[in-house]
């Protein structure tokens, strides 16, 4: 099974846990683009229940522009996923869509350049939440 | 250079084509759940001018429902990206994410059983927009 996430399960709740993600994509220096409520979603869509658990749209706009100017495809992979979901009420996975999977993709030198940009800020934000 | 989206180029203005492919995603079962304009991040961002271009995340909830219950970390590929950019005034370009990358890069069954499903649809998007 190919490993394309980065991920940490951190003992904190789960809005806890999202406050302190948003802080940590910013001082990265992702913008959150887009949120998804996966619970509501599915909830209205399907009548069925889930965990709480939302997807947050994480952009740093330089570097998605360098990559879609080379890889215009690289743009149906944007932004990059941060999923947030709560596991019991005190327990919290966050998984990260890794970069590297981008270079995996698409082959351009300079996607590498910039998933690896990426993946660098991303792991960090990992790091921090295994830290704490 | 592995293909990982669905594309088709076609002739059509920009506006008529995004409004195009709203319709034939809502046909296919698919809702659109998540809009970023492109040009207007990256101008308002980085003060720079790309060409009108919109990343729509497209979502079935049926599939994304099945898909992470047997494989949380797909969540992270979620939506299904389908990005419509503009080449000139004339010719608009369609790329749609692949599901196939996502039974790629999740080996389990039921993902790649879930993924064919999205790709049978979203293909049937290409070949209706192939076929105007």
């Amino acid at each position: 099974m190919t490993d394309f996430t980065l991920c940490s399960t951190i003992e904190a709740p789960y809005d806890q846990a999202v406050a302190r993600v948003r802080e940590l994509l910013s001082e990265a220096g992702f913008g959150v683009l887009t949120e998804i409520d996966m619970q509501a979603t599915l909830r209205t869509k399907l009548g069925v229940e889930i965990a709480p658990q939302v997807i947050l749209g994480a952009c740093r706009p330089q570097l998605a522009h360098r990559a879609i100017e080379v890889d215009p495809r690289v743009a149906t992979l944007l932004p990059c996923n941060v999923v947030v979901a709560a596991e019991g009420d005190s327990r919290t996975r966050v998984e990260i869509m890794d970069p590297a999977t981008m270079s995996q993709l698409s082959d351009h030198p300079d996607v590498a350049e910039v998933a690896s940009d990426a993946r660098e800020r991303l792991a960090g934000v990992i790091d921090a939440l295994n830290a704490a």
